[in-house]
């Protein structure tokens, strides 16, 4: 008689040797096999960090190993529900352990609609990797769709409503999509490992022994407020220090301005890119599926770049080589509204040497929320931090704790105009005047009003 | 009155930030310039442990973190040298700080003409790297000739030369290439922490404590024994555990069989490959030039590889599909003659379930010296490690220490035979029989004689 | 002819091997020998987190370790001022060399006056350490005086002056002590390695390439800001987490009243103090001396505290015993004034069941300020940290950081009381009544008013 | 109903935060309770490395930790044990978890027994640490006995046979003391850690994936035999680097003759011993009982030291000052039956310059065996290190690792001379010829026949 699908597991756990987590333990054949699924394992090719790794070098890791992260800090908080706080021994807040599965399922493929430079792709050619995680997980056609609904009929669908936060157990959800969940968690520890910043460090191992699940989601007893506060400030700077940083942002500007280039000379002259560059015609076209996005990774585009770059536009070559030799845009900070007529200013003395503003000049903005507490009327509220008291009460973390009061409701980032390093030219030159007028609309890194 | 290439430095050193050494430091404008050239930045493009990311998902670093890696250790032993053994203080044994900027441009460019894959694409196209690093610093139109050569009429040369190992200042050969150089201590290191094993890890700041300049080259004072035995072990381990790693290797000859078969059916049907693999032709063709080289890279390679997953060549496809799903040819140890008879009878086993032999099995063979004392009449002989008495006296390393004698001259590795997973089914099918005669060579991962 | 002890230098710089600097590097004959006075060895006898270990059990590190780390970052600290912001090359805002062995020394000797638990100890013999330190360096008798009067007469004074901040140069004094100075940084990277928690870790190198001297004192450019508010950050979790750590304090609170009662009971029989605990009797006396400081450590104290706990005096052995044997009182917070009368009932349930309440129950308060901005009509006004923008201008750092606004001039901390253990037994006994009427009193680790 | 004590566990583990194992976890009341006795908390007050903290300052960590640790080791073997490899999976090999107890207690406890310095103290006084920890276990007034003995009649006696090697069950004989057991790999890591030397680090979380049970003990798969390597070079770095480090033998051979000097006097003049050293006196008269030893820690002795500094006898004042002042004897190298002519001369020109060289010189021998096969003939055979092929067979360690073949059976470590520092003065003095004449006994830190 055999095993059911689901139920199989490996005879001893097959082990993934991790930076981060040490080890990675996969127990269930299910888990093992989504592990080898070609559209898993795609993930490879796909760079965590984005134009990040082109300010900081270590930074290379791909969303293969974040996903195996993910699911990792999913399975041990398993394991400790499972231990002390099973539903058998409280049947109001305890942790069903039927829900492992599909917790486990969810947490490894929560990114596997990811594509390359998915910031930047998505606002060009506006694709939602959320929704290709979706389609993944529910199209018959996939190697995951295949393997998930071995396990039972609708599991796919199931799956795929945790990541949609629509799955009616909101432990699960939660421990996989929330302000501290196993994403979050293990992507900024990840990301200092690699990139070699301590910023992001923060005591994984009591955030774990202090999670608890309750009736309606999961929190942290009140003892371990500290810690969450850490992981809170370890995400701010991770944003403020890493995610946010000038230089990888002068990159993505590029990159954002040869894609969108390339757009518009697509639609002059199809068919260089026809032959040269056929993945991305589906979305120069506005008519991709999901086979064709499949197709696509950082491999894929970064050697189209390499094509382009000898392409006789000289604005599709220089945009390419900017990108693929590392020459960012460089920028200063400003102030909304009130510098924008400045940047205007600055735009005209741009192109008076020569510059196509619209191509060599962006404007960018970094801003991220730290924390925030629940509002009911805002337009996508955030499923906020409980602190559990020793009687069971919940408190909202930010009630507790100043620290993150201050970080909390509160928008940090800056909004940066990005603009030719030729425009900071000390030396003399053809243009000497030129560029000591630009450089008077700069003081202390921003953009200055009495110049 | 301006200041000369060679001597312009940076007001406050430019620092990058690295997760081996913490900070990088660059203080000359001539090493901040090489980095920016573009043949330097296309080494973000190749990764440093080719197909062992896919056994250590971690091990996604590229050659370009590895070259300002070694160019870190390199700065940091000249400090070490300039500071307590100059050639003031010492005029027959003294570090001469002029040579600073030699040693560490070679340093920094001593990779700088690694392609994609380098092991298996090297042995197929018989190409050289090494090669490919002296004609990058010495051919005229790269932007790193340039650079050097506006340091002084000859500058590229003198570098290329520490490359070769004719360079006449030993000192500088060694700290670049030697049986504990920078190279080796900064991989050792690096692949340690990206890849999550803890075998390559040894004491570097002790290492750069002990190390010594004396008139015909680097050595390290006798009371660093113990140090420079830990850093052999290491280097042992790491090419026992991680760099041999079978699995790693099932995935290499699954590419040296992609790409040889690509080259057969270019033979036949060139014009696929012109128009969809064309910076592959030039090799296929076996006319490639500098420029050719440089257009290469992993990202280049694996967009091929997923063009070639759609061919209609079932082979061609499938092995491309292999590669990039991860999809590994199992393997067991063999001796080499005394196996050989069995491996054809293997052979003839896998053929009669439909496999072409030549296709998907191999033979794949590493091995290693981890440490050699200097054999004059062996074909490459290694420059061996000398340790210095307080007198001055220097003796090898392996006469001192009984572990490093263990590992000396002693070859280690192994010999493999690859071959289908399917041979290794053990449910009930068709093949049932041939699987089990298969099955039946094999005991404890050998090949088993007596089956 | 001889070179003068203050430029002695060791040919090659001694090294001790430090967990936390990797190498301390001692280039002076003078520190190596101050590190060998016997005044700075006395240090290893001296815990740095005094009754912490009882909590984090691997924070058994010395204060000797501490001072060779506060010695190591200021070294560094004058390496990088030396090499990039020398007075020759700004003679307003650069760092003059000759300060550096002051610096040095200063730094080395910050804490050689440091007692047994000093917190404890002070607050009950009215002892100092800083003044113990001045006495040190500037009494002719010590090894330490010694040393440092062979630099140059008045050597010894001017350490000290930096010590008590009277320094005339502020940037030495700054280095040494202020809000972020080489002292904290050492500790909160020290206690965090020892006891295992990573909540003090912050990026010591980055905070390093950031650090400027100007006129008056040290500075942190204005792009090092998170840098130093990580550090902040890391000081406050270090005080909440580790330093006010509530079981530690019931082990304080342990030793006060144990010391406490010793000295009454001394007044009544001396000899038994004057026989088995000589070192301690002028401290009873409170006419002691720094020859008599300057035999204790934690053995003395400790060692008779094992004698106490054979003597026939019940209180007495039954405090010494729960020192030595680790059985802290336990606490529940509470609010200072509205709580106090609470409090009288309490100790009313903990008289009944036997305990003298002046004995067995204790009132801790422990607040900590991680960052203030000066002030100038405050009691001790801080030194507030500055940031530099790229113009010169200096910006006081809450006016730049929203995190530290957040922590600045708000005391962190809690008041607790302290009772013993059997007070919160839940088992069935004789007292049962009492004990759940006390246990009433609390909720949620607090004093409930609503019992 | 009540839960029988040896069944009673915490509703939630309980975790003791250390650096090595991060969280170390404490599920039963007894082991608990264990932790809390007496005699257990006496450990804080010895430390782990003895003199060796005088050469590593970091490594000043105490046995306590050290015991919590070889506990965890031996936790995470028994859960992994027990999920994979339990008796009920496998009637012959597997591991029956009602062990499981039986061998945490072991582990915790088989330390317990270590009073100060123990190397020394027993080599002059003729204790036992292991007859001691047997003898805490099984005597009836010690706290340990108590606890054992709830949980069951002969507890105490059974874990006494753990420690003796006498207990049935070989599983848990070699996971607490085999040449690979929890107490090895515990205080490698731990004394790697806290020394900050990286020698001692190796993959601990690797060799629990190939720890198995086996019906006469533990092994470990053949796939992990590098993992194993890398443990025994690790074992044998750190004897040489750490361990066995000349400064600290210089510091144990001044606590040895200070020690025996001590007896000596006691002799002649016991009542300045009695009263002011009275825990010593038992064992100066050689008549100590178990209560006796248990009174004596580090504490104890430092404190007397600190008294006999002030003993008007110059010698015992002399060493004792040396001790805690750090003043360690130096040393050379020498051949031992070859070099002793030369010692004895050496000796006498010691004598010329008035020092007893029966206290002011020592010969000192650290030897050790990293890994040995079984010789059933030698004096004290050790268990050997057996590797597991798939198909079960056992193969003794050195005979598939070439490594630890070479550092099998072979013994690691040197003979060394102590004398006065002031041997090695170089400065023109009334002494110098003597000096001199010493000097050329010594040649690269050996003596020297042909001087």
């Amino acid at each position: 008689m055999e095993i059911p699908y689901k139920l199989q597991t490996l005879p001893i756990e097959k082990v993934f040797k991790d930076p981060i987590h040490n080890d990675i333990q996969v127990e269930h054949q299910v888990i093992l096999d989504l592990i080898n699924a070609k559209e898993f394992q795609r993930l490879r090719r796909i760079k965590q960090l984005g134009t990040s790794s082109f300010t900081f070098h270590g930074g290379e890791h791909s969303r293969f190993s974040h996903s195996l992260g993910v699911y990792e800090i999913t399975r041990r908080i398993c394991d400790i529900f499972a231990r002390n706080f099973s539903i058998e021994k409280d049947p109001v807040h305890g942790w069903n352990d039927d829900e492992r599965l599909v917790a486990l399922c969810a947490a490894l493929l929560h990114d596997v609609g990811h594509g390359p430079y998915s910031h930047t792709f998505e606002s060009i050619f506006g694709t939602n990797h959320e929704q290709f995680t979706v389609d993944i997980i529910t199209s018959p056609f996939t190697e995951i769709y295949q393997i998930l609904n071995k396990v039972e009929d609708g599991f796919p669908q199931k799956v795929a409503s945790v990541i949609t936060k629509q799955y009616p157990n909101k432990q699960v959800v939660q421990m996989i999509s929330s302000q501290i969940d196993a994403d979050r968690m293990d992507y900024l520890l990840r990301d200092a490992y690699f990139t070699g910043t301590e910023y992001g460090t923060f005591d994984l191992t009591r955030i774990l022994r202090v999670i608890r699940p309750y009736n309606n989601g999961i929190c942290f007893t009140t003892n371990g407020m500290h810690a969450v506060e850490d992981y809170i400030v370890s995400r701010y700077q991770m944003y403020m220090q890493v995610y946010f940083h000038p230089v990888s942002r002068g990159m993505e500007v590029v990159l954002d301005h040869l894609l969108k280039y390339a757009g518009k000379l697509y639609q002059d002259s199809p068919a260089f890119f026809e032959r040269t560059s056929p993945c991305l015609v589906p979305f120069f076209e506005k008519n991709e599926t999901l086979e064709d996005y499949l197709k696509l990774d950082d491999n894929v585009l970064t050697s189209y770049f390499l094509v382009w770059s000898d392409h006789p536009d000289e604005t599709l070559s220089d945009l390419a080589q900017r990108f693929l030799n590392r020459k960012p845009l460089k920028s200063v900070k400003f102030v909304a509204e009130q510098d924008e007529p400045l940047i205007e200013e600055m735009k005209q003395l741009i192109e008076k040497i020569g510059y196509d503003a619209e191509v060599y000049t962006a404007i960018n903005t970094s801003f991220d929320l730290p924390y925030d507490f629940y509002r009911p009327d805002s337009v996508s509220s955030r499923t906020q931090i409980e602190l559990m008291e020793y009687d069971g009460t919940l408190i909202e973390l930010s009630q507790q704790s100043s620290l993150v009061r201050a970080l909390a409701g509160e928008i940090h980032g800056d909004e940066r105009f990005y603009f030719p390093k030729e425009m900071l030219t000390t030396e003399d030159n053809l243009f000497s005047d030129i560029y000591q007028q630009f450089q008077r609309y700069i003081r202390n890194g921003k953009i200055n009003k009495h110049n």
